[in-house]
């Protein structure tokens, strides 16, 4: 493997969970792999989990870790072919991503959707024209439509907590104050496509997300009649696809409760907004994943980043 | 030791002290005790000792060490158990706590006070949110009441320059044009408790400390009087305590000069605001220990962190 | 040697880009020289380049490196003696200085003349503060008036790619919207006083440099003549030296082009603005030095610090 852009840059994902899960028991089991090796995170964005696991990740490899927030600490870029750059963008991804791929093995980008312009956070500017221009594998550690280490750590999770031979997994949507990007819920729809369960999406009419991605999955408008008899539950929030990145509403009856979710075991990405997204007596229950799906977000980085260095 | 928020969490000073100067000698004597461990630095303020000495001290145990300037860099974080999150915080401390607990085995946290709201300063929301959430130990790299790692460099370099008994040691107020916090002064008020000093606290009448932390103390609001005879003179602004966090004036009278200090020795924690803490003269006199005090940042925290390994 | 401040600090140049080429060859050959030993990098300006091949280079010779961005993580420092500090200057360069180096083995700085005030440029208050005050060894990576890691750089891709035995070197001005320091400029033309080349600079009347780095170079002020036959042309935009930190025009007739280049190389320290500063066609030809540039410069920070701590 080249690069880690997508869910589908898995070979095979049953192996990839294995190996993770083995990591986890293990973590600095291949602590020579990554000796002499660098890893450059470049964030154009906050983080909290993706810049702390994927740091741990890189060391549990035996990596040396470069940190940089490009934002406030580099030069604005420009992305645009044969652009004279006299306005605000001091340099070229063309050059940026030629020249930061002289100082590393692998590097790290987390790049958000703006959500203003669809075409361009399609587009995915900044990781796709890093992906065009180095000259080394790049890991996506969030993008404009996609987030597949957050995917790749939920596959894991799901793997250590079911025993069903085909679960009922449910994406839910819920409420939040501010426009979020899709890409969580893009990449987890497409994990899903990669896994053998009973997959069903649930959100009011008018959140349809991206039907390139949903293409397969079954769709219910009404949360009630969705979650019934789920074994797994991820909720997240995302905004219009369709009237790109307007909140429509914010309908406080998609907030998850414990009486919704029944018996099911409670997912999320985190960041989460208590009492909006989901009640506390939900998250601080038995049956919330969440804490050990970000702990798998270390497992998820690490086995991302081992198959891109046994392939270097 | 599980945490080091605290003058209190020192179990024998002494020792302490002693175990500190040895490392001093030889820094990197013990740097396998922490290989295949990793702290994480959470800053919620700025930072130039703290922030490199703590660093430094970690790297001479052998551990791997993750900075992360927690407000520009991740969400903002909430602390009140039951609240609606539909406002400008996006995180739990609840979440956030436990998630970076599972990517490191020591959290550092530097959060100061804000000096708007003495009950909220006084009930430490980020460090006691840390603290009861997180499942790994706390380093206090300055709380909004303490300042820990400070006063443990305050007393390795007293042992280092006292050949008395019981040196005569006097803390003083001096003028400063910002609203500076308690976190200093209090937890060298403490570390004094803890050892065999006369111990003289001097200010302006209306900068009064907690008394609970001054209690037992001698309070003289005479300076020319409290620096008779003193072998050390910490200097040091703070704010008004019982009008909360006020700037009640600057008098000049205070500024430490040569004359006021006699033959004593100068100390304060830097930054210092020279002629108007302290005047040139004396910091730019051998009779200054601000540099040394300075030094001995690394190996406080280096003794803290040793403490906090050995008994993971 | 003790610091490297700027290219006059070069004891040998030949021997440092031979050595140079060497270490590009096998990185990690001299890990060992940099065991327990610290760097710390303070950044009061933005950087790309200079950031990670600093962070590179120190990594390669197995150093530990700790990196700063003093104005936004650490205090406001004061330069002047004897201010009375009672403004917005939080710290004295004097303790900050002294303070820095019991942390470290090594200090880099990278501080950006204002173009403001020529005088308080030329002093180099940053590094030369931190020179004065300092108790180990200053890397200079970009000052006021020079960047001699750039210039180190600059050489060696010179080296590597001449097989004249006096090539003719062309240092051009080109336009840019935004006002820039000398120092990459200044340091350039310092570094052809120490190399058997033909030298010639070429720009606009009223771009003159400081006479007394330019003393003894050839200026041509027709571009044209200037390039007839060059070898090598590096070229950068500089604000006006005489009408201190102003643009007096953004003439694109200076643009470098395929046509204007002709046979010769192309080189630039980067960031560069596209079809500004030089047409898309020469970055994007075989003719182009400036990723080459860029890589150099992880070797040229790697013999500077390899000079130092053999000299610790």
């Amino acid at each position: 493997m080249k690069n880690y852009l997508s869910v589908t840059d898995i070979d095979s994902l049953p192996s990839w969970v294995d190996e993770a899960i083995e990591l986890k028991k293990h973590p600095k089991a291949h602590k020579g792999l990554g000796e002499n090796k660098t890893i450059v995170l470049l964030f154009f964005n906050n983080s909290l989990r993706t810049r702390l696991s994927t740091q741990k990740a890189a060391l549990n490899l035996g990596m040396e870790v470069i940190v940089m927030n490009f934002g406030s600490e580099g030069w604005t870029l420009e992305f645009t072919d044969g652009t004279v750059m006299d306005q605000g963008k001091s340099e070229h991804v063309k050059e940026a991503a030629q020249v930061v791929s002289q100082y590393c093995d692998v590097i790290g980008i987390r790049a958000f959707a703006n959500l203003q312009d669809k075409e361009a956070d399609e587009a995915e500017l900044v990781i796709n024209g890093f992906k065009k221009h180095a000259t080394v594998p790049i890991l996506n550690m969030e993008s404009s439509v996609g987030h597949p280490l957050q995917a790749l750590a939920d596959a894991i999770t799901l793997a250590e907590n079911n025993n069903k031979s085909k679960p009922k997994v449910v994406l839910s949507w819920a409420p939040h104050p501010k426009a979020l990007p899709h890409a969580v819920a893009n990449s987890f729809v497409e994990m899903m496509h990669l896994q053998d369960v009973d997959f069903v999406i649930t959100h009011p009419k008018g959140y349809e997300l991206n039907s390139k991605i949903t293409k397969g999955a079954t769709i219910e408008h009404d949360q009630n009649k969705a979650l019934e008899n789920a074994d797994f539950v991820y909720v997240k929030n995302w905004s219009s696809y369709q009237i790109y990145g307007q909140i429509l509403h914010q309908d406080k009856n998609w907030t998850m409760t414990l009486d919704k979710l029944g018996t099911a075991k409670f997912m999320h990405c985190l960041p989460v907004r208590r009492n909006v997204i989901v009640a506390d007596a939900v998250l601080d229950s038995n049956q919330s994943l969440v804490i050990e799906q970000a702990n798998n977000r270390t497992f998820a980085a690490q086995i991302a980043l081992k198959k891109i260095l046994e392939n270097l």
